[in-house]
């Protein structure tokens, strides 16, 4: 794991539905995060957190459940939180992405923490109080009405993305060996022959066809085997063609 | 909207709960995203999808059930699919937000999809070989069980960073006007003089203690309200000093 995520904490100030704070606890497991802290939750532990946690439930049974936010971010130099409207709090606020950014440095030196607030009435004036600056998320502005485990996907993704560096994507495991530019020019001029002998392509006239048939599979990428496959279908039809004369 | 946002479809194939059904309408709509197209769901319509749609109900009713994949991206350029295992697919896969760019840039130019499938069983072979290239989403290597509708919403919000300028950050409501550099300047001379008044500060001394607190109050961005608070509070503590000497 990463150490800055290990020193990010998500709490969830006054959290109502015990089913967004499971459904959080699956969306910070599969970005690596792992500490929860549950201001003053309506209802924790319940069967109901459990079931959407999925397999993030040693998250929730780590949860730390305290009674006010001064107690949850006691210990964090540096607290953000997520607001979606515009309040009483005159730091700037910063988007996702960059918020992301600045906690996962922070959190080289130590505890940082992201708040987000009740499903409905958000943070109290009191609880932006306790907060260094806020987060928005880029949201449609007709409909911003994000889902709290939602806001802690995006936000969790985010901070995974300027934690680690992801390098680029697994390779696909169906995929084969990349045939040569001499394999692909070999199969290039199969095809140009069978197309002359079958009498598609007149050999005095332009190649521009052959042309943008190589193009074509040099873009494509052609796998060795894809290269043979090709191969004996053209010599299948040469055959059949050969049969017909 | 965006006009690429309004080209980019997204299809669930197969989903199996109602209420992730629901909760990917609710992402999409906050992220500006609007046709939903489902295929074969195991149940739709379903109240428990309405319920979890909140105000994105207009998508759900507006979603389009198809028997296949093929009918679902049969008008489509370019389909991308999510996927979370490495299967039979020989195109190169693409992170989130790389692949959001391409559709993003693909939609300028007519309709294009992003295929997720089922929650347990992902997509079939069938189904891949209907789709474009396959995109990935970092997780977690120790739990990538990503939430469908998390999943959706992770993707809509890259498709909306994509597509649309979202500048900066709204001001917030509470944030006054900024004070001038020369109201911290006299604001800073008066802490001065009430420091030495009381003698905390020996103006014989070095004065490395005033420029930090000048440091101090400039990073602050100190907003002209709190400077008139910040100078009548001196006042005040200058006056009280005086009535004790």
């Amino acid at each position: 794991m990463s150490a800055a995520l290990g020193n990010i904490r998500i709490v969830l100030a006054r959290p109502r539905h015990p089913g967004n704070i499971g459904a959080a606890a699956r969306a910070m497991k599969t970005m690596g995060l792992s500490d929860l802290v549950l201001v003053s939750p309506e209802r924790a532990p319940d069967a109901e957190s459990t079931a959407l946690a999925v397999g993030a439930d040693d998250i929730l049974s780590r949860a730390r459940v305290v009674d006010d936010l001064a107690s949850a971010v006691a210990d964090c130099h540096l607290v953000a939180a997520l607001t979606a409207r515009r309040r009483e709090l005159s730091a700037e606020p910063m988007w996702a992405r960059e918020a992301a950014g600045r906690l996962v440095a922070a959190a080289g030196a130590g505890r940082v923490a992201l708040v987000f607030g009740n499903e409905t009435s958000g943070l109290s004036n009191e609880e932006v109080a306790l907060c260094h600056f806020p987060v928005m998320i880029p949201v449609n502005p007709d409909f911003h009405s994000l889902n709290l485990a939602a806001a802690v996907q995006v936000l969790s993704y985010e901070l995974r993305l300027a934690a680690v560096e992801v390098g680029p994507p697994p390779e696909v495991a169906g995929a084969g060996a990349r045939a040569s530019v001499g394999e692909i020019d070999r199969f290039i001029d199969h095809l140009e022959r069978a197309a002359i002998d079958s009498g598609f392509l007149d050999p005095a006239a332009p190649k521009r066809l052959i042309a943008r048939m190589q193009r074509l599979f040099m873009r494509s990428q052609l796998e060795v085997e894809e290269v043979a496959i090709l191969r004996g279908m053209l010599t299948a039809f040469e055959k059949a063609g050969a049969r017909k004369d």
